[in-house]
């Protein structure tokens, strides 16, 4: 069997899970890992691989996978569909999926390439769960309820905050997609945990959700990768009323985020050039092995 | 917005729901219904409808929705798609999906038209999920637990032991994919409640199951079409072990039939030539409107 050649761009939190999923999967070979600190002391567990600044140094890949910020997802995903080379990235800022979807479709029709863009667990799996709930019952109500976990966009937000040295912001699910914030910061010298929460409680991340600020003396010892989701849909099929589905998952966050994005590669190399969100591909693409063995086996 | 024409192939207890589903839809309108029994008087809620012997005596659909016994369905798929009519069904016995599936790929592929198939919830919806799941967490274990609710399936094997007036099979889910059969029987005259569950005990349906006979004076008492699903993984993403996936639904069982089978029938017409189960079919297809709209508000 030929195996598909994949490139790891990003070695950060997501990207270790990455490397791991792809080195799990039975039909991938990692042709290398991008980094900006290519010149640096590499972690022992890249030592048989090759580490470069740029894609362009290692052998061509049939597809990148993007460990990187969502904020620089485009540009990289952007450069390598330009060298003719699929592309998956986790890009997690719903409210600009929609356009960087088309900006990407046009450059990867272009270069003959396909992208799957916010390959995650939401966006991502979450979203094709979400897509078949409304199909299955088209009237009625979905609700996406995060956690208990760590938010690391919260985290971040928190963490730029005057005063705070370290931050670690948690979602707790109060049902019906409302949640908490639950946030343990540990301050610099001299300041005051009643102005800093007064500060971050009026701060645009969390001033529309019911927060907590805590102070504590470490919040490294508080950092828990696991989360969850709980989705539910009441609703109509045809003119039945109170159909009630419900979606649970309680994992390791990168680690899922990782397997998901791996998955999609697979899946990119299925599709006709463009860029696809994870609704838009059929879910038998992110599988490996025979079709018509999945078709006997998960059908 | 041109609608999608549809013609409803049969008219049990699958069939008007899915004609609720079709009225329910914003983008199909109704041909006609075919039935065996078109010459008799016809019920109130087709009056407004054409009701036929066979469905070359309608304007000609875009798409069949089959609600027939599962034994008929590659029958009437292969004589309509045959007419360069696409076709939908809910064809359920698992383990003839793989040949029924090639073999109606070959007939929708030479006459240019689209069949979905299985299109139910198990296989159907399910299906889509089980595959998810699968992709998300490569390595672990799925197990799908039915119900409470009625088998179909068990209950007219009941109906067909010697002695037995009437029957209702129920599936009760006990866990890790084992189910115990909860059968209410109504007795024919002179015959013995032990020997008659004996008998049923030992019939294939049942033999490999924990089964109860239970002698009732009205099974049609008894009958309520709502159902269950429990579907769990635990499983390993890439290197990471424990993740935990869940799915439960309880729904009106011909109802969400119904209403996946709509969905599948407009996501045929978006299909190459060819056979499909829902995995192989992305899930946006099976939802009306504008697709950006949808990958704004779901994705």
């Amino acid at each position: 069997m030929k195996k598909i050649k994949a490139a790891v761009v990003g070695y950060g939190n997501i990207g270790r899970y990455v490397l791991e999923a792809l080195q799990a999967a039975p039909d991938f070979e990692i042709v290398g890992i991008v980094r900006r600190d290519s010149s640096k002391e590499q972690p022992s567990e890249l030592s048989s691989y090759k580490v470069v600044g740029s894609i362009s140094e290692l052998e061509k890949p049939d597809v990148a996978i993007l460990a990187v910020p969502s904020r620089k997802t485009e540009e990289y995903a952007g450069e390598i569909l330009r060298l003719g080379i699929s592309t998956v990235d986790s890009f997690d800022i719903h409210s600009m999926i929609r356009e960087t979807r088309s900006r990407l479709d046009k450059v990867a029709r272009e270069y003959h390439a396909a992208a799957v863009i916010s390959a995650g667990w939401d966006p991502g799996s979450d979203s094709v769960i979400r897509t078949l709930m409304q199909a299955m019952a088209p009237k009625g109500l979905t609700y996406t309820n995060f956690g208990p976990g760590m938010s690391m966009g919260h985290s971040v937000a928190a963490r730029n905050i005057e005063g705070v040295k370290n931050a670690l912001s948690m979602t707790i699910p109060l049902g019906t997609g409302i949640h908490r914030r639950m946030v343990y910061v540990e301050l610099e010298d001299g300041y005051d945990i009643d102005a800093v929460a007064a500060a971050l409680k009026a701060d645009s991340y969390f001033a529309s959700d019911e927060t907590h600020v805590i102070k504590v003396d470490s919040v490294d010892a508080l950092r828990d990768m696991g989360h969850g989701v709980n989705m539910t849909r009441k609703g109509v099929s045809g003119k039945t009323q109170n159909q009630l589905l419900e979606y649970n998952m309680r994992i390791n966050n990168p680690a899922l985020t990782g397997q998901v994005m791996v998955c999609a590669a697979r899946a990119a190399l299925r599709q006709a050039p463009g860029c696809y969100t994870m609704i838009e591909i059929p879910v038998i693409d992110l599988l490996p092995g025979d079709r018509e063995d999945i078709i006997s086996t998960l059908v």
